[in-house]
């Protein structure tokens, strides 16, 4: 495996697409061949399978529906797309991934954890990011970034979940960071656009 | 739960759904509340996710990505649709189940059957049928029978797999029956129609 597999984490809001279209620039400028995605989506299928996720339902949408859809969509993900690219040498940038479906469906939704662990094990066969930025930001703010950014359209489902929810889930993410602290590197989103970044090119000078 | 949960499974062109109709309208004219429904499928959700199941696509479809898929489906399937009508008191017909996950991803492309059980375990909540039937069929007669029925309209994905792979799963099916041989009755589905149906009312006539 010559690339380098990088991810993006953290609330809605808090910049991750800005910095990773960014970070993707930069990279490019530099001469790097990169890859840039998304969890969920990344190929035909698991794009529609991120419409299936995004979408309002008349039904309820259990906890468990969630993980599987999002499961599904990975496996796909990471067999038709990173891999490929990551076996040509590319940078691959991922806005979220196996991070996400441990902070929102095990500490928000409370599914259990090893169970998640095993199933996100199952999906990327074992393919872990060598570097994570997470993008940390008290969840107020997020939600009230991402209103301001799309004022006037319809918020999406998983938007419109509760404050406590959205804390349990902050609270995962840093949780994560604590155990791995090599791999996932917190970064301040409340900072101007530039510093955040400043602080990304940092954490990845010494992968180039 | 006061209803009773039967499933009907063995491969496509065994006669399942006509046997499902057949029971329904047998078991509404003798007074009994009846919900037939289906696997994958069964709430608008769950049928959306049949669609993607069933339709062709691009990109290399993966063995865990359909049992996701699948799972994902059960999950909203057994708790908006069969749990209800179960408490409800009904007679609840389903078209394939859990047997179906464990017959064709485990026994036929061989994913981790223990890893499927516990699969099947989470999306049911534990929920089992109370008697399943097993419409047994050489895979040959299966394909051509499929294919007789549909002529001139487009086979779908899941049909055009191998026969190898179908030869797996009818013995998986047989397997699973003698595991739980109380529960899965096997029925010759060769013979005529009516004949099949005989064998089917004789199995449930102790549960009504």
């Amino acid at each position: 495996m010559k690339g380098i597999f990088i991810t993006f984490e953290g609330p809605d809001g808090a910049g991750k697409t800005t910095q990773l279209n960014l970070l993707a620039d930069y990279l490019r400028k530099a001469g790097h061949r990169v890859l840039s995605t998304r969890e969920p989506g990344g190929t035909p299928l698991a794009e529609e399978i991120r419409g299936l996720l995004l979408s309002p339902w008349v039904e309820e949408i259990h906890g468990l529906t969630e993980v599987f859809l999002y499961a599904a969509s990975r496996v796909q993900h990471v067999r038709e797309k990173i891999l490929p690219a990551l076996a040509e040498g590319k940078i691959v940038l991922c806005d979220r991934f196996t991070d996400s479906t441990l902070a929102y469906q095990g500490y928000g939704r409370g599914i259990e954890l090893d169970f998640l662990r095993k199933l996100n094990y199952l999906a990327t066969g074992g393919l872990k990011p060598a570097l994570t930025l997470l993008l940390d930001l008290p969840p107020e703010e997020g939600l009230c970034r991402g209103k301001k950014g799309k004022e006037g359209t319809a918020r999406d489902r998983l938007e419109l979940q509760d404050l406590d929810f959205h804390r349990r889930v902050r609270e995962g993410f840093l949780e994560l960071a604590r155990q791995e602290p090599e791999r996932i590197r917190v970064i301040d989103a409340r900072q101007p656009v530039e510093k955040v970044f400043a602080e990304v090119l940092a954490y990845i000078a010494p992968w180039l």
